[in-house]
């Protein structure tokens, strides 16, 4: 569907979350208005607004809002009165999603991972990696990194870099270090070099960790991407040292950098994998770790939880796996509006002086700080594009968008951003989108 | 529907399930069928078989498998293309939902309590929950209880009693003291008072807590119900040691004492209750923590999440409330359902000279150990009857069937039940469900 | 030496104090004097002033202030350049020390127990102590017991109840539970069966133990004193959980109880012993941990630090040896004083509705609060005798005088005693000593 | 005394060692002998073996052993029965330490630090700092080094960073970051910088610290010693981010950099410094902590200790400060000796191609592994002279001789140091001294 923009002009009634609602709520704050529909990459409200949805639900959404091969199948399961919820029981729902997974996407890539349902939240994922990461080695140190984000649940958010995050806790988050990340110090110092002369110098007093946890972009954390010879080497690094590597590609996996896993071009094969975001393909909660099948180890229902066997997610997941990663289509259309999006925003960045980041579709520009990233996405927001910030200090203007975008609409929603930041940082202003 | 069980008579093929599913997987082995469709109380399997279901999904289906009417406002949502996926942005489903919860369950029950989208699951819930109180009162440690079972990842788990479950962390569980709960040395021991005592005294060695969490009836640590008085007396104690009352309503809340939240025959308002499982009323991923209002002093986005804003829930649990919370049909439908399992289940336990657990539609018999309430529960599936254990033994044989269960069905499994229970235990034997 | 107390008038001149020493100090604030010169159970001022020491460096001066033996063989060994510190290089000192301690102390006690030199104070010991436990049980749990009181850094901190000794650590007091006394709850609550049922219930929430650390009497605590049969049976609790038996004998023992380890009596042979204030026999900073010699699995110099080898405290310990444990005088003497103290304790209780708090040479009387018991020991020291209080609410008046305190030494202090306590509570008043 | 070392040839009887001390002694395995007596820089064993001492109690005896102020005054203590022990009671000695302390050492040098009397070890005085650096600043992070060695009790422990005594906790050591030290990662890289980028990045995972404890020159850590630059410009960097800076000098400090305190040409200010070792000037168990007054927020005993107040190490320190810290002679002849080190070692160095490591009289050479170090320190103990390795692989010989030592004496142990380099490395080999 190629449209253009509408944004209603005034905010709806509010009062029941001011009423109801805890104030821990976000994103509503910048994007006041109430949706009702979507599809595809197209968000409405009642008041007849129509947007464009540059933020995908932060990656949940890489098929767009309510594809219709996947809404198909959703209705088919529920107008049949398939199983929706049987804790972790056997459902044909569940078999026909691990044996999807296993010839679409595990065999094709050589991987014999086992799939550990978590609990449907990445938190949880991420949690359940850390724990089993934990039993392997018999350690208890988790390295991560700055600007890394992982979750707000104890164990994750521990892992989390973001001191706002951080505070939520009431308690010391203890059993983690965060090292710095590929190019934190700049582009030349190692930091890989550094983390394995630290955890090699027996008085360093970093305690040999069970895992590395990493993302190979980060995506809350401003688009930092790391190299893959920086990934290669921190593998080599937790192998080094008896520390299982995990891959968090809840955010920047399933596609979003063309490959299905984030790091396959990389060449790494990592001991857990976490996903969840749009594993589901239809926005669903749905999240599982993938485990080496030596590592292993649980013993049944250490970790359990009520909502493990998500079977609408099920239902969606293999539709969307067969939909789109049987064939070379999605793949091909990633790397062309990836350059799309790469070759506008360094366009952008260069007439402003500013610097691009990220990597794949999962790109920003980042501003000079928060407040100014912030009125960028305002000035967005007024044009159409639902559109959010990340980083440190919310800085950088971060496009999320749907992988199955038509390229007209990312068109679309380049210009705005590019009017945008005209008008914010004085630049020439285009006719807004109407 | 009344119909009569009928259990497939062999085990499907699990080699997928063998091959790529992580073997902390549970409830498929005791249980090793493969279900494909779901009504009411009733599983099937593609090979015909068709199960009673005292499961419950744990208690998450406390109005059965996809209810007509869920299902219905469901499939009009899918239909129209509703937003499935927003984050935390306002949506129509999200409105409605906090309208209907505001007027159907809040205000009748004086609570000017907020809701906060916590992520899904119950632990998500119960972390937002223990995070909250200690940013509240700058306080570190929760008070939790034996037996009690809270969720599994890291600020949950800590949390809970099963030394199994705790094993899984993989590092100490810190900042929790577990108290006995009411009745564990016995009836003569109030332990209520002995937690005071420790509390008043300030040599204990007990830190003043920043919460105390609880169950109401324990549905993990083998169904022990706290008294009324008892519970008065822990929230008493709660306000005068300056903690917060977190009651975890996850298992035992949604109508399975008959009235909506579990607690309301104490009288009690606890400051912050978690709330998941039967919430959606589908059997979705749906989990909010009621918080009042002064307590609720997040930051934006200090807890936030993916799939906080499950929109399919929020249809769900809506049309949930107005189906079985604007009259009292369903309450009384309960008090009646527990007056006759109560009833039967005394009788087996007299017969057998066993004791009974439990309350409202939440009740069990206490074998002497696991391994004869694991083969009463494997008779009952022999017959038909999908039931599980709890407790620290896994000692109970547990009913957790769905609420609006037809009379005559609550029956036919009594009957299992009964039967299983004399045929393990040598009893006069009747005639399986066939 | 038979004296009479004579304080002197006035404070004396505290500038200094005021302008360079730590707020942190506390026993001169209520016993504000300056002292010279200390022999036997009297401490001398400058200004002439005489007082007699019931306090004996809350029991660290058990054989009375510079005692002439020790202080004999203390200046020949400094005198002839007796080495005083070689960290823990074997010295002609330490030796005999070690030979003093197998022959006098453990070979009678058919105790095998190795000796570790911790650093010279107390909570080095009881530091330790337990990391051995964790080391050898690979688990982290410590139990320690309600009013324990174990030192002041953090892994000892964490095993002590009092709240304002606590609030100092700054940081969340993990990887201990505080458990019920003897008594704790009254004479009818055996707090060793509860505390077995909850080592013994898999879903208790109490992780099973590293150890199981106690004192015999709490000093600290408010003097309360356990049964033996309650002792033995935490020392089965202990075995039979996999849990060590570590008595911390700092303060209780040394003779206090009459046998030189407190715990003699009872008949347990704890796993680790620690022993500081008293060892020395002339309050020279001293400790040591005994181990069973199966458990002594350190590496070398895997605990260590630099006055480990406090090589006058050997000496003058291995004249205390000599001089107090190689015939049974002390032993007597101990018994006659302890009944002088009992008895005359209970009168004085008796008399004004009070109860007497515990054992051996280590009594006292439980006032209504802690400010009645500062009332007390206010007007003892206006008698000229130095005495303190103890318990949660400091609340109980404590003797602990030297036990080779002469009979009319001993009678004097607890005249002043009863005449104090009469003033403060308005019974007779007898006239002051002077 | 110039004399020459005459080593006696046989290990003495340790049977009593073997039977009875704890596994975890450490200097007597490599320096299997048993003295008797000390003096100045020579230790003697009872065969007539006299040794020359470079290791000098770990700079415990920095004005060497028993020196005859120092020992003329305690003697006349004790001899007249001077207190020995008072808990933290006002004595007359600690009222002439307290006086000496403030008008030789803090005034002269305008520190208005009070001092705080911790427990006689280092460890003790690093926890009491620790613990009020949290109190203070309600933070629990606390930043240490690489190879930093600050104690062996938890809190300490926690900030040390070798790998063998870590594992001795036998729990995860919480809330201490162990960050790069000066030159950890060679010249070029800043580490301070790196610090400051860190603790600037609200993202970083690096939380605010309550305090940064350093020592400037690391002495079990290899003799890493931090530049004046570094050093403040880590003072600003504890500023700017609101932490307390530490000085630990417990090793550096007390006359070893020619200044009495380590950092004084720095001219930084630290907010707390802790003192033990030379402290007492006699090798007494004593330390204490130094805190600006306006950081002195502790409640009375809220940091506690039997053995605070060690009357025997008052007089001694007291002594020493008259003796050496009122006259410019020891920092003169530190100066001098500290030239003759350096040039002796840095010539041993270059013959062989080795580095030389420290400052001050805190000196050594770095060989290329532990097993070659502890080679030469063999071969010197052959040749009569104690000394020890230091750093991560025990791979530095570490001098720490007294400050006192007679040049001649200095030149000695040198010569040996050299011949027994030239020994292990195969250069020329010179007469041993016998």
């Amino acid at each position: 569907m190629t449209e253009t923009p509408n944004p209603s002009p005034d905010k709806p009634n509010t009062d029941i979350y001011e009423r109801r609602e805890s104030i821990v709520r976000s994103y509503s704050r910048a994007i006041p208005r109430e949706f009702d529909k979507a599809q595809d990459v197209w968000m409405y409200d009642e008041q007849g607004g129509r947007y464009l949805d540059f933020l995908a639900g932060c990656s949940s959404l890489n098929y767009g809002h309510n594809h219709p091969v996947m809404k198909k199948a959703l209705l088919e399961y529920i107008e049949r009165d398939g199983v929706a919820h049987a804790m972790d029981l056997h459902t044909k729902a569940k078999n026909e999603f691990l044996e999807a997974y296993e010839e679409i996407i595990l065999k094709p890539r050589n991987m014999d991972h086992r799939v550990m349902f978590t609990g449907p939240t990445g938190t949880n994922a991420v949690e359940a990696a850390i724990k089993l990461a934990r039993k392997v080695t018999e350690r208890s140190q988790i390295i991560a990194f700055t600007n890394g984000f992982h979750g707000m649940t104890l164990g994750a958010l521990a892992a989390t870099g973001n001191v706002k995050k951080r505070a939520g806790a009431g308690v010391s988050l203890g059993d983690v270090s965060h090292e710095p990340y590929d190019g934190y110090f700049g582009p030349d110092v190692d930091t890989a070099e550094q983390l394995d002369h630290r955890l090699s110098d027996p008085s360093s007093g970093l305690d040999k960790p069970a895992a590395i946890i990493l993302e190979t972009v980060q995506g809350e954390g401003g688009l930092n991407a790391c190299s893959d010879e920086w990934l290669r080497k921190i593998a080599d690094i937790a192998k080094k040292h008896g520390a299982l590597l995990i891959v968090d590609d809840i955010q920047a996996g399933c596609g979003r950098m063309g490959s299905y896993f984030s790091f396959e071009e990389s060449g790494i094969n990592p001991d857990i994998i976490t996903q969840a975001k749009s594993l589901s393909g239809y926005g669903l909660p749905f999240a599982v770790a993938l485990i080496k099948p030596e590592l292993d180890i649980w013993s049944p229902a250490e970790h359990n939880g009520t909502f493990r066997g998500n079977n609408h997610a099920f239902v969606t997941a293999t539709a969307a796996f067969k939909e789109f990663w049987t064939n070379d289509k999605l793949v091909n259309d990633v790397k062309r509006r990836d350059k799309i999006m790469k070759d506008r925003l360094e366009a952008i960045a260069q007439k402003h002086g500013l610097e691009t980041r990220g990597r794949g579709m999962m790109r920003g520009v980042a501003m000079e700080n928060g407040e100014l990233a912030g009125a960028v996405t305002q000035k967005c927001f007024e044009r159409g594009l639902i559109i959010e910030t990340s980083g440190a200090d919310s800085e950088v203007v971060k496009i999320l968008v749907a992988l199955v975008i038509d390229d007209e609409n990312l068109k679309t929603g380049l210009d705005i951003i590019e009017e945008s930041v005209d008008e914010v940082l004085g630049g020439p202003v285009k006719v807004a989108a109407e």
